[in-house]
């Protein structure tokens, strides 16, 4: 597939999308907290909150926000964004951001809109950056989420090269280490509360995907990470994750060891990456997070 | 609380308790068969049609039929149960047996109706029998539930002691055995496809039952024989199981391994007992499944 004309681009720019209305109860919650590996073990009291939407203190997991949108799976897979052809097996979830307004509801009615908000041309690839923005039933905000995806093969359009920014993390060891070893069976449960790409259960499909074998989803991974930062640093208290953002620099397969290595770098701020232990391989890197006090 | 008097007793035989209506999608039974620990490995092939509904070969595990009848549970805990009255925190769930009438479809609206078919008096308890029948929205006949309760303390009302009937294993060992880990969460996934009782996910909760730690469902641990019957005499074809039957012995703490040991007494029958293999306890007993050909 060729590049898209600089024309084909401008009319893209800003484009809405996508207007999506995602019910979700407790239970969509809790599945997907358990499809993120929560409670870290299962007789610590820490994490039950999570998973055990009968609770008093029952929360929903900050990150739950990044799968709102559940039509844009389909939209990214068609192969067409606004005009922009591309083939899906050559997209690259390049990063994820999420913003959050405020702590989300036990329950709620989320209406979503999906606009697109950047497109860079990267030499060897376009860069699409598109901006996902939820409320509740009432129109009030709760989540701002920001998908970046690279269409491989479709950079030298002429379009402007876009800024880079980079987080350099801090020259000593981090302040806060968290390992958790993932379940063989991660995908088959994350894939229920978030993404049924097949390339995360089914073998063949992950060949043509050109791996081994079917490997966790990027957002699974965000999901373990974030729950580290609010265990070292929120007190495990949703409320406290305002915003937490990360580039998704290698795959992971199912039942590897996740290791998120954790930097305070300011009252509100840390910078993270993680870590498959077994490979030594970043999996997740440029990644901070945004603290409430 | 006291034993119900015999006028009690005799009202409350073949009362209808309950009419449900449940609608499942593929998703709520792939839900269940992770729940039920399906699949043994992630990365073969066997049964991935239980967790994967984008497949072809796609199928619903035939046990999910233990839980159509959702409300069941709420007029359990309710304990009043057609004017028949105990203390919830002393009922023990007996026995569960499931005919399955055809395989189940990928997606269904499933109504149920509940009944008590059978009360006894077994002097230290009263024995409950409820029937639940299940059909499709076209009427037609899925699968026949029928669950044995034990309430302990209230025998000795005059009632009919009830048949005894008794599985005897073959003096053998067995043709099939089959071990499986249960995952530390298996009761926190369980629950969202079946049983919510907080007994099996709060400690609090389990210690007021006299257990140390919350306990893996009995229907979850027939999950898991049923996919060994299922695995070592159906080729994992889930229209070959006909039905099943269990008595619920002692409990199971997620995390444990089950093993299923099997063994051949007929052309359409098997009889299997289920230990936690940690303890060498039996956990299921007096079981049996029927297969078609």
């Amino acid at each position: 597939m060729s590049p898209p004309t600089l024309e084909t681009v401008e009319r893209a720019l800003g484009a809405k999308l996508l207007h999506t209305r995602y019910a979700y109860s407790e239970r969509d919650a809790v599945l997907y907290a358990l499809g993120v590996g929560a409670p870290a073990h299962w007789l610590a009291p820490r994490e039950l909150k999570f998973v055990h939407e009968l609770r008093a203190d029952f929360q929903v997991l900050p990150t739950f926000a990044v799968i709102f949108a559940k039509e844009l799976h389909d939209l990214v897979l068609s192969g067409d964004i606004a005009g922009i052809k591309y083939n899906p097996m050559l997209l690259v979830h390049g990063e994820q951001q999420l913003k959050l307004a405020k702590s989300l509801p036990p329950a709620a009615v989320v209406d979503s809109t999906v606009r697109v908000a950047e497109i860079y041309d990267k030499g060897s690839g376009l860069l699409m950056v598109l901006d996902v923005i939820s409320c509740d039933e009432s129109g009030g905000l709760l989540a701002q989420a920001r998908t970046s995806m690279f269409l491989r093969g479709l950079g030298g359009f002429g379009g402007e090269r876009g800024p880079s920014s980079r987080i350099d993390l801090p020259d000593r060891p981090p302040d806060a280490v968290v390992e958790e070893k993932t379940n063989t069976r991660q995908a088959l449960l994350y894939r229920l509360a978030g993404d049924a790409n097949p390339l995360h259960v089914d073998p063949q499909m992950a060949a043509i995907g050109n791996f081994d074998r079917p490997i966790l989803h990027g957002l699974c991974t965000l999901g373990f990470s974030a729950r580290a930062v609010l265990k070292r640093f929120c007190d495990n208290d949703a409320q406290k994750l305002a915003g937490i953002r990360a580039r998704f620099a290698h795959h992971v397969y199912p039942g590897e060891t996740l290791r998120t290595e954790i930097w305070r770098t300011g009252a509100g701020d840390v910078h993270f990456q993680t870590k498959v232990k077994e490979r030594d391989a970043v999996v997740l890197s440029q990644a901070s997070a945004q603290l409430r006090p």
